[in-house]
């Protein structure tokens, strides 16, 4: 990627404006959404992988989408996830303006880590930084929304709100957007992607719309029990209130693995874990990483073992969210 | 009720043993479940109204229970909810003992505001006192979720854990047992018992046994917003999530007056309230105490224009739950 000396210092000083900068780059981290019980709720920034991006300002209204990666997504604007978001912050900015994007992904597509919402919320916060950051983060997530609709068919919000805000997000609505960023003690997170295609809109597709009151009891007594665990540090009850009786059940089967994972994670000494957003990719988090690394073997071994591929990752809470980057 | 000079110092020291005493009295206060979005899983003690009890330890293996009140309760140990949890409580005691209970209750059955829990939850804690502190406060929670089953037909906890434990509890899972209190910042409570019967198994049997996926997702979200406003003593946050998309639609029916009560008490100030547990009572929560009185004015004016008989209370969280009181 090119570079740009203007931006070389920015990555400190959390995204302050930096006059007349018409380029600039950015990390954008993977997500895990719904953290198990918080379905469309809740979701966490992942420090492991990010997606890269540059964003050149163009003085005409066009946008344009380039892709250093061979993940072979679409470059029209309105069917690329960026492009879409784009042309949201396009709209609501008074003067005509244009983006110029190259997308680099680390963040396999369709891995149900946030690819597309690292694309869509990388670009507008990359484009509402040279713009002089004139744009609230509430107004990036609405903006970037439209990335993931044309991604599955739904404007969702909770891979986008950790992404922009980093760390752990609840969004407690979408109409109207309420987005409150949850502290959390130190976890690592051990993430297996196994190569398998599950679409975020067939994972949709497959759940009840109607669920049993006395499962949603269930569900909403583990939701308070993790927002609480959070909130007072208090592991061992992040860990008890990590289940989900009500989409796990449904989606996991479309896992190959899955049930050993987790099972043999928390034998190791996981606190817990389970889908990561609609799948395949599973995670599963630890107070300590030498457990996370644990974890990891036994990913790895299942899906040796049952001869999928798969790529995994040992991390950690990214707590910056979509980060400029320094130039080179 | 008699005198007992030897408890005559007890209420300070928070329900330490006190020897060989063979008789206590006890104050145990109303409590609210539901707290709107939590239903079933959330809980709060107030100060006022609260239910007086003595109970004396008998060596013989029975359960006498008496009454100080004009409320016509059943007597029965098998029949009467404190009854129902002393035997459970004798059950699990090791030595063969008995207990004489005289009830003087201030909490009116069927009033939506935790009757039966105070005596089931009294009875059990002064039991315990007058045998040493030996059950903890999971079993005596345990022991009398007993009345409470002879009280509706259902095993719940939500009025029974912040009246023994006091302030805001959550009751992440009933099996296992998991009582979680939480913290909140000072809350003012108006209440409001409109002198209609709304039975709790009534109020239970009108509740679908299916809910939308969709508003089970509402529902969690102004969970997690909820306890996150309470943990961290953001009232803003605390008004925004009290909002119940499927109990209070369906119950709230059965509440003359109920939408009048909120809507006016939101528009002078409250945070939010709704139906206390199963109704017919109704709570408001506020900041400051001021707004509390005005929202009792507001609930006097609907039931006085409605012309059905009411009480009101202007109360605060109850952070003792079950105490020990001195002699007279």
């Amino acid at each position: 990627m090119p570079d740009d000396k203007n931006i070389s210092k920015s990555s400190a000083d959390n995204n302050a404006p930096l006059g007349n900068t018409s380029v600039v780059r950015v990390s954008a981290p993977a997500t895990v959404a719904n953290l198990v019980c918080g379905f469309d709720i809740l979701g966490m920034a992942l420090n492991d992988p990010q997606d890269l991006m540059e964003v050149r300002l163009l003085a005409e209204p066009v946008i344009k989408i380039k892709h250093a990666d061979d993940y072979d997504l679409p470059v029209e604007p309105e069917r690329n996830v960026a492009g879409a978001a784009l042309i949201a912050l396009q709209e609501a900015y008074e003067k005509k303006v244009g983006f110029e994007v190259l997308v680099n992904k680390s963040i396999k597509p369709g891995s149900g880590l946030g690819s597309s919402a690292a694309s869509s919320a990388g670009a507008v916060v990359a484009a509402n930084y040279l713009l002089g950051n004139i744009f609230s983060k509430p107004d990036l997530v609405r903006f970037a929304m439209n990335g993931e609709k044309v991604a599955s068919g739904v404007k969702h919000a909770d891979n986008l709100a950790p992404c922009i805000y980093g760390g752990i997000t609840l969004i407690r609505s979408i109409l109207p957007l309420d987005i409150i960023p949850l502290s959390a003690p130190p976890l690592h997170v051990t993430v297996v992607h196994p190569q398998i295609e599950v679409k975020t809109s067939d994972a949709r597709q497959i759940l009840r719309k109607e669920v049993q009151l006395k499962s949603a009891i269930m569900q909403w007594g583990n939701i308070a029990g993790l927002v609480t665990g959070l909130l007072k540090n208090d592991y061992e009850l992040i860990g008890r209130s990590l289940e989900d009786v009500i989409i796990e059940p449904v989606r996991s089967i479309l896992i190959p693995g899955f049930d050993e994972v987790k099972i043999n994670s928390k034998e190791a000494g996981a606190l817990g874990g389970g889908i990561s957003g609609s799948g395949p990719s599973i995670f599963m988090l630890s107070k300590e990483e030498e457990t996370a690394r644990k974890v990891e073997t036994i990913m790895k071994n299942v899906f040796q073992k049952i001869g999928v591929e798969f790529r995994t990752y040992v991390t950690f809470i990214n707590q910056t969210g979509v980060k400029l980057m320094p130039g080179e």
